[in-house]
C-alpha cells in the first residue's frame, strides 16, 4: 500500500529500499567557496565603531540585576533607575576576545558531535511556531504527537544536524510542564545536539540536567565541554529581557553554547536602512557576549543575524529578501572580523508551500550560506514567518539541504576525471551511457534527490499529476512509516523519566513571568 | 472586474496603479559580487589543455562543406570522408584572442542596448517550447496567439532584455514561413535585441534583413555593429551541423553576435565527471569560435554553457542540481579565462509551476549568476526540460530575476545609513516607523515584490487561499491587459509587412533539411 501510495505520489520505487536509503550520509559539512563579502575592510570597520558609539553614548538595557551586577563589577556605568548601561568600547573588545573561533556540541551519542565554526554549517529544523499546518488536517495548533512527528523527521534526516528548539509548541501539555515532556521527548526520538529556552531558572536547569542524564554524564562531565545550546533573542531596540540573560548566564558558567541574536527587523525594530540595522544587531549582540565572556571567559558563544526588512505598506516581516541576504553577508563579515561562529535562518513570509515560500527559502540559504553561517535554524519547515510549521514544507526544505551540502562538496579534479580518454573512445557518433569510464562510476556520479520528479510529462500525468508539496505528503508520511527512532540505554531512559516524574510532581516551572 | 479579481489573488491593488508600475527600472544591471570560482587557476588550465588535445587528437566534425573550405585555408587537418577536422592548438589560441571581450548589441530602440560581457548580465525569456501550459488551457501546441502574448511579457518585463529565441513555437503557423510572421511579431510587439534562429540561409538572412529594416538602417550601417544574435548548439559529441554552421557564418560576416552552446549532458552526450563534460564542452565551443574569428577577426562571439547532468537511472536531462551549478562556475572561469562573454540558462526539468520547478530555478540562477554569466537565455517561463512554455511560471521567474538584479545593486554606505543617531533619536522604548531617518526613506528603502504576498495568515485566507501559481495566473491575464505595446514608425511596420508578403509569396524558406 505505501508502496503504491508512493508509486502515485512520483516518489522512487526501486526495490524494498526505503525513501531515504540514498539520503546524503550523517557529516559535518564544510564550505568549500569563499564567502561572499559584499563590505570592504574599511566599512566592516566603520560599522564595529559605530556599534561602539552606541554602547558607549546610547548603552543597553539589560533587564537583569545580575546581570546589572557583573556589569557593575566590570567597571560599566549603569543606570539603576532605568537599567542602562553604557559599555566602554576597550573593555567590550577585551572580554569579545576570549570568545572561541569554533567549538564541538557532544550530544548523547558522541557521533553526532558537531563542530560550531572552522567553516563548519550546521541545519536545525524549524523551531517555536504554535501552529502545525498540513494538508490533511488545515492549519491548528500543535500537539506533543505532532510535536514527535517533527522529532522523527528532524531524526531521519541526516541533513538535520540539531534539535534546534521545539519543532511545533506542543500546546497540549500545560506550560508549566512543557519543557520536561518536550525535552524528554526531544532526548529520547533524537540522538542529535538539542536547544534548550533561556525561559526561566527552571527550565533551563532542568533542560541542563536532563541532558547531562541522557549523556550519562557526571555534572563535572557535563560542565567540561558544550552538550547543548541556547539562544537568546534581545528584544530590540536596545534591551536584554529578564529571563534570556538568565538563561544566557547559567550555560555560560557551565561552558554550554549560548547564541545571541538579536531581534533587528529593519524598518520597525531597527534603523531602515541595512547597514544601520547592523551596527544596531552588533551593538546589542557585542553587549551580550562580552557579558557572557566577563561571567566565564572563554565561554562559547554565537553571533545570532536575524536583520532583515518589514514590508513599509504593513509592517510585516519579509524574509529571503535582497536586503535579507546582504544583511547575512555583512553579518558574516561581522562575526569572522570578532572571530566567532555566526547563526542565521533559512525564513519565509509564505502561508503555504507554494513557489514563494520555496523561492524566499532559496534565497534565504543563499544569504546564509554566501555569508558562511556556522549553524542555520529553522532550516526545514517554517513558513508563515515562523508562525506554522509544515511537515511538506520540512521536506521539501530538506531535498534544498542535501543540495546545498552536496553542491560544497571537493570537486573530483583528476586526469581521469578530465576524461580525454573517454571522449577518444566514444568518439563523433557514440553515447556517453555504454562506456567504461561512465560504468565505473555512475552509481555516486551525481547527486540522486529524493523528492524530485524528473520524469517527462506524459509519465507525470500517468501518475497523477503530483505537485511538489504533494509527494511532499506522501514523503513526509512514508518517512514517519519507515523511520526507527534511534536506540537509547533503557537505564538511562528510565532516570529521564523519573526525573520529569519528579518535577512535574514539584510543578515544574512557574509560568507567571 | 480586473482590480477585484486582483485583490482576491492577493495582488498590490493601491489606487489606479498597474501591476508593472513598480517594477525595476530598464536597466544594464552589472554584478557588484565577484564570481563563484570552484577550480584553481591550474586546475583551469588543465581543462583548457585537455581540450585542445581533444581539438588535436580527436578533432570535431564539421558537417558544412563551406565551414571545411575555410578550415582548410587556415591549414587544420581535415579529413573530407567523415569530415572531421583535427585542430592545432596554437592556431585555434592564435583565433580566439581576436574574439571581443564584450560588445553591445543594439536594436530598433537605441534605448535598449545592451552590453554582452564587462561585468553585465542580461536575461532573455523561455525560448523554443513547442507547448504552452496554463492553468486555464492545460498543455498544448503553442500558437502564434500564445507567442504574442508572451512576446508582451517579455516587453512588459524591464527584467527582460532580449527577445532571445520565441517563446513557444507558434505552431500554427506553417515552418516554411513561420519565421517570417514571428519575427514581424518579434520586431511589432517588442523594441529589444532580438534572437534569429540559424536553420537554413533563407529563415537567418530574413531575420538579419528584417532587424535591420526594423531599426531603419542601411545595409553599411546594419553591418557595423551588433544589432541581434544567433544561438547555435553543437551536436555533441563532437559535431557541428550544417545549418547551425551556415548561419553562424552568415552572421559572423556581418558582424552580428554568434553565441555558440555545445549541447553536453553529462553522462548521455558527454563525460559522466563535470569536469570532463566541460573539457567536451570547451573543445566544441573553441572548434567553432576559431572558425568564425578566422572568417572575421574580431567577430563578437558568446561562449556558451549548458553542461548539465542526466539522471542516471532514466537518461532524463536535470538542471539546477549541484552538478549544474558547478559547470556553470567553471564554465565562467573558461571564458574568462579565454576573455569572451558567457552565456548560460535558468533551467528546470519540473513538469509544473510548483516548488521543485522554483528550487531548480532558484539553483539554476545561482549557478548562472555566481559564475559571472553575461547573458542568460530561458530566464522566465522554462519548463519540463524545455518542452513546454509557461506564463504562470514566466511571472514567478520574473519576480526572481526583479531580486536578483536588485541584490548587486551596491549597497548603500553612508555615515547616515550607520544610522547612529537615528538609533539615538528612538532608544530603547521607541520604533523606528515614525523616526525621521525612515520617513526620509521608507518609499525606496526596500526591493518591493509585484507577486509575493507577505500578508497574514488569516488575511491570506481571507483573500481566498491564493498560492503563487494562481497569483501569477491572474498577475499574467493582469499584465496583457494592461500592457502598451511599444511605438513603432507606421512606415517602418509597413516595410516589415511587405517584406513579410514578399517572402511569404516566394515561399518562405525549404522545410526539407
Amino acid at each position: 500500500m505505501a508502496r503504491r501510495g508512493a508509486r502515485k505520489a512520483g516518489l522512487q520505487t526501486d526495490g524494498p529500499r526505503k525513501l531515504l536509503d540514498g539520503q546524503l550520509a550523517w557529516r559535518n559539512p564544510r564550505y568549500f567557496d569563499k564567502a561572499t563579502e559584499p563590505l570592504s575592510a574599511d566599512q566592516i570597520e566603520a560599522i564595529h565603531e559605530a556599534s561602539l558609539d552606541v554602547l558607549e553614548q546610547i548603552g543597553i538595557r539589560f533587564l537583569n540585576e545580575t546581570a546589572l551586577d557583573y556589569l557593575q563589577k566590570a567597571g560599566c556605568d549603569i543606570d539603576r533607575s532605568d537599567m542602562n548601561v553604557k559599555i566602554d568600547r576597550h573593555w567590550v573588545m577585551e572580554m569579545i576576545a576570549h570568545a572561541p573561533s569554533s567549538f564541538t556540541v557532544t550530544p548523547r551519542n558522541p557521533d553526532r558531535q558537531i563542530i560550531i565554526g572552522d567553516g563548519y554549517f550546521h541545519f536545525g529544523q524549524v523551531s517555536s511556531p504554535p501552529n502545525i499546518l498540513d494538508s490533511e488536517t488545515g492549519r491548528r495548533m500543535g500537539t506533543r504527537a505532532d510535536f514527535c512527528n517533527f522529532l522523527h523527521l528532524s531524526q531521519a534526516f541526516n541533513c538535520i544536524h540539531a534539535i534546534a528548539g521545539y519543532p511545533v509548541e506542543p500546546m497540549d501539555i500545560h506550560a508549566s510542564v512543557r519543557h520536561l515532556y518536550a525535552t524528554l521527548d526531544m532526548l529520547v526520538y533524537s540522538d542529535k545536539v538539542i536547544h534548550g529556552y533561556s525561559l526561566g531558572k527552571e527550565r533551563i536547569e532542568d533542560v541542563m540536567e536532563m541532558t547531562r542524564i541522557a549523556a550519562g554524564l557526571s555534572h563535572a562531565e557535563f560542565d567540561a565541554r558544550p552538550h547543548m545550546f541556547t539562544n537568546i533573542n534581545s528584544s530590540s531596540p536596545l534591551k536584554h529581557d529578564y529571563p534570556m540573560l538568565d538563561g544566557a548566564m547559567r550555560l555560560a558558567k557551565r561552558n554550554q553554547p549560548v547564541v545571541i541574536t538579536p531581534f533587528t527587523m529593519s524598518g520597525a525594530m531597527a534603523p531602515v536602512t541595512i547597514v544601520g540595522a547592523v551596527v544596531q544587531q552588533n551593538a546589542e549582540a557585542l553587549a551580550a557576549i562580552a557579558l557572557l565572556q566577563f561571567i566565564n571567559k572563554g565561554t562559547p558563544v554565537v553571533y545570532g543575524a536575524f536583520t532583515s526588512n518589514v514590508d513599509m505598506k504593513s509592517g510585516a516581516p519579509a524574509f529571503g529578501t535582497p536586503e535579507y541576504i546582504r544583511a547575512m553577508q555583512i553579518s558574516g563579515q561581522m562575526a569572522r572580523f570578532y572571530d566567532v561562529p555566526l547563526r542565521t535562518s533559512n525564513a519565509n513570509a509564505a502561508n503555504v508551500p507554494d513557489g514563494q515560500s520555496v523561492w524566499e527559502s532559496a534565497f534565504s540559504l543563499q544569504g546564509a550560506l554566501s555569508g558562511h553561517s556556522n549553524l542555520i535554524y529553522h532550516a526545514a519547515g517554517w513558513l508563515e514567518g515562523g508562525l506554522s510549521a509544515s511537515p511538506e514544507k520540512f521536506v521539501m526544505d530538506c531535498e534544498m539541504l542535501q543540495q546545498v551540502i552536496y553542491t560544497q562538496q571537493p570537486l573530483e579534479f583528476s586526469p581521469d576525471a578530465l576524461a580525454v580518454e573517454a571522449i577518444k573512445e566514444v568518439g563523433p557518433d557514440g553515447h556517453f551511457f555504454g562506456c567504461n569510464h561512465t560504468q565505473n562510476r555512475y552509481k555516486t556520479a551525481y547527486y540522486s534527490p529524493f523528492l524530485s520528479d524528473w520524469s517527462n510529462y506524459e509519465s507525470w500525468q500517468e501518475a497523477g499529476e503530483v505537485w511538489t508539496h504533494e509527494r511532499a505528503f506522501t514523503a513526509y508520511k512514508r518517512i514517519l512509516e519507515e523511520h526507527q527512532p534511534p536506540a537509547i540505554d533503557p537505564a538511562i531512559k528510565e532516570e529521564l523519566e523519573a526525573f520529569v516524574a519528579r518535577r512535574v510532581e514539584e510543578g515544574g516551572a512557574p509560568t507567571d513571568f
